[in-house]
């Protein structure tokens, strides 16, 4: 969509954030694709993030989804911002199937404090085929430099 | 809100499906309580599950608010169901700062096939405070024993 | 919840801006409480705000719903504010069955700039028993009265 | 995405239902599309139904968005079905301007009892140019005809 970058570092800031988000190296989930509004992250299917049917968490594909979404808003934000998730709904479509998932985040409208997002999950097979398993649609906020963390809503 | 129970043993069962949701383990997540309708899973605070900021990931907050909103709706559900989040939406009110974490969920309307629950996630401070972190509204639904779980949706 | 009320005149400005919501003149709404923070509107059954089965169309029981919720949050604005949606999630529980109808907005939790709200829509029988028909859980924007209206995202 | 139509007659039932929906009446809006699995819905711009700085209300674009919606869905179902939605999240992404708006709905994952749909509402200036207002992401339900009305949830 040809987003309009206003940091020119968002992929160094972005790759620098994910490091220290601690959740990511907990489940295994890796920074797969960092471009202008776009964000992707991987997970593989492990045991340990399972729900009791033996497929992957929601918990788990929800939170794959909403770090990708959250780095796609903060991809389009000033230099110095914070970005935090406001809120998001997710929509489970199919049992989530696979050796790998990947969650693809798509910014739908950027704007000053609020930028709208869409993520979806992929369940991809052995023979690498793609399934989509779920689809989230939120709202990220920038907390400008300025304001400092406190003020962040 | 005196709920109809129709499978006398719901309590064992959500806790036989708790102890094989495998993601419970590896976050240290405990079932806390189960009630016709209500459920509650608490957290520890730990490193390993936070975000860039240090506080709990949104996607761990989202992880125990379904579990518990699930099993808050399974509990209501006939012997020999199988239950499914079809979707929810959270918004995150406050980081979400605690040495511990309590998803309590209660279900808004029972149903045959779909039940709608609400499920509050507080952060709990060391002097016992509380403070409502985010807050989830979703809909799960009920795979009857006849059914066979392919037929899902 | 004993929230704290910044503009003393809100119900003024809540009466003056539902009247010149043109929407709800056309649908027949009225508003029926404004306190700090909890704000209903009523809505007659007519056959003209009907949906293919002689229900209450969703999107009417939403347009109450998200002006109720809206001015929840403006109730607790300072003054000279405006008030925007900026998304909501909506269950719809039970067919939209009702003599009458009631959208009760409570503020969740206000916030500077975002204020999260809940949205209850109950049916009203010829009994004058209630039935919950749908559920809203959304954000509301404040736009301060500095910023003017172009910044509003 | 080359969706299976199992009702050879979903146009007519879809044209059939539209008009017995007696809010799109009242509000002015049109069927303006209707495809396997897509639909659009139009609407002119009135005072009547606008929110106090005079754009479309959200609950408008919410009401046109859910028909489409769950017409959308509507379209993959099997003959003799009825439809209802079970939920909706809106993003209002920007102030509802234009002369007319146009809400398309595209099904996202067709199923058995639930199906996911998309729409987008667009505002269409004097020009012709559009731009995105709202987008919804929505859970529509199919009553096969065998189950009778009542059983619906």
């Amino acid at each position: 969509m040809g987003y309009q970058v206003s940091n020119p570092l968002f992929g160094e800031d972005i790759k620098r954030s994910f490091a220290v988000q601690s959740i990511m190296g907990l489940l295994g989930a890796e920074l797969n694709l960092v471009e202008p509004g776009i964000v992707e992250i991987t997970i593989a299917y492990r045991k340990e993030l399972t729900q009791q049917h033996g497929y992957l968490h929601a918990g788990v594909v929800t939170t794959i989804a909403d770090s990708a979404a959250g780095y796609a808003a903060y991809s389009l934000m000033p230099a110095g911002s914070e970005v935090l998730s406001v809120e998001f709904k997710v929509n489970l479509l199919r049992p989530a199937k696979g050796v790998t998932f990947v969650a693809r985040a798509e910014v739908i409208k950027p704007g000053k404090t609020l930028t709208v997002v869409r993520a979806d999950v992929f369940g991809i097979s052995e023979t690498g085929a793609r399934e989509l398993v779920a689809t989230l649609q939120g709202t990220m906020f920038c907390i400008a430099h300025a304001q400092g963390f406190g003020t962040a809503e």
